[in-house]
């Protein structure tokens, strides 16, 4: 198996992997040894961090922000994490994730963790949630999803538009 | 204010600090400049740190485990944390816990994270939950909720019994 | 014991926990859980964040930096640490720091890590070294070492002065 | 340039990153933004995790161990780390080892960080240092150096034999 790591893999390339739909987005990586905790395993917090560098490159390519000075601040609202199997040193793994829904100022983000295979079903580790809000760096209030990040979610990710 | 760090702080204690029902068991620190991301604002891994920190003495206190060779191997099965408002450098909180819910193999915690004061009521800055399961240390399965762990999460945090 | 946590140790306080001379400078904290390594002691870089979360508060009783807009920015030039003794979850420990050399635009100091006793002489675990280098804000280059901040390494910490 | 991550780059591989003699081991990996501190550029303990991230591999490939049961465990005696240009968000970086050093039952390894380029030389932002010392598992003392390491650092390394 050739994995490429902190590169964009999308649906072809995760497909390859093992990685079912309808994930289109991943990011291969190695767990590091000062992310298992006192028993061995990977700590539970380093899955969380494991999306938020998630988060980075996929909203600059979702178009939500190039992370400019007049791009909005995004903001956790919440975190939520589901752990299926524990890891250990060493092991490869896929982070997944995409857009589920989003409203005027805030969309929910729906996470996967794999164990990447060329031999069928990739095993699902962990898997995530994130509610995130845009604000204005001024300090005043909400900031409106992009146009050209509200299409990308729904054309790419299919995701759900809400009433507020 | 005088806040105790690291030390069980009981109803009283936190009432004291403007901590309201149906919290009794709370703990005092400091954030860390090492807790700070980027933007200068707490990480929103570093609560779930806190969180983790937190059930080390309480499940102690709550005779679930006493950490030796013949005690469960205490797994998150799930977690969550809601963040209300952003938290600085140097501040002080008090982290409180207790569990909400057991069956016979695993419990449900929530967490809250407040801004003691001794003017008022304290601000919430961020929630969470935890799901734990208790396993067997050979590897054979499930563990049972020890008899003192459930009498104590019922008498003292007036736990829910679930069915399973 | 009576131990105070995050609070400015001074000489005598420090010579009541068995910390001896020339330490006239010390916080005290707990080792956290997230603190361990996979093999259950704490991580070596837990040693430096210890030293780094000393430097915030004793920079600024020294008067070298109220961390102000006008403030000099504080980079490290380099870090070492020797461990003596391995430490596990849970212990309580003071970090102790002091200047021992300065120059126009540079200091260094040293900081000993002590399991704090009232029965005789604490046991030293680590100590470590840092070389810090004021810059100004800008990007223009260096920032004298402010004044107040010269005389309080001389008459506290009777610091060295060196040529540069 | 094309950069394979978490894959050991030999002699060869390094110099055509434009990374310069002795080194003949290195890894590459990318700047995560949990490794930012609140000024925004990496935090000076994460190069001493990715120094501790190199030595896992190298240490197996050298022959000093192979983590089993029976292997020594590996404690480090002392660290070092200079810091030569600040690291900001998402940056590639090649960490280098080896070992310079090494008496009956320790040894010194030095690191390099270095942003990789395939035009010209490649910057090096830090070097580091660590001493690891070779201890039974069972508690009694020191195990000596392997004589397969041993003969590795001397061949691959050109590691100096010092007497004890």
């Amino acid at each position: 198996m050739d994995l490429r790591y902190h590169t964009a893999l999308d649906g072809p390339s995760l497909r390859a992997l093992g990685i079912p739909e309808p994930w289109i987005f991943g990011l291969a990586d190695r767990v590091r040894f000062g992310e298992l905790d006192a028993v061995g395993h990977v700590n539970h917090t380093a899955y969380l961090r494991w999306f938020e560098s998630f988060r980075l490159p996929y909203l600059k390519a979702r178009k939500v922000t190039d992370y400019g000075p007049t791009s909005p601040r995004l903001v956790l609202r919440s975190v939520a994490a589901h752990y299926m199997a524990e890891m250990g040193a060493d092991v490869d793994y896929v982070v997944t994730g995409r857009t589920r829904a989003f409203r005027t100022t805030s969309f929910t983000m729906e996470f996967g963790v794999f164990l990447p295979t060329d031999a069928g079903d990739a095993q699902m580790t962990a898997s995530g949630e994130a509610v995130v809000v845009l604000l204005r760096r001024d300090g005043r209030g909400r900031y409106p999803l992009p146009d050209a990040g509200r299409q990308a979610f729904v054309a790419l990710d299919r995701a759900r538009a809400d009433r507020v």
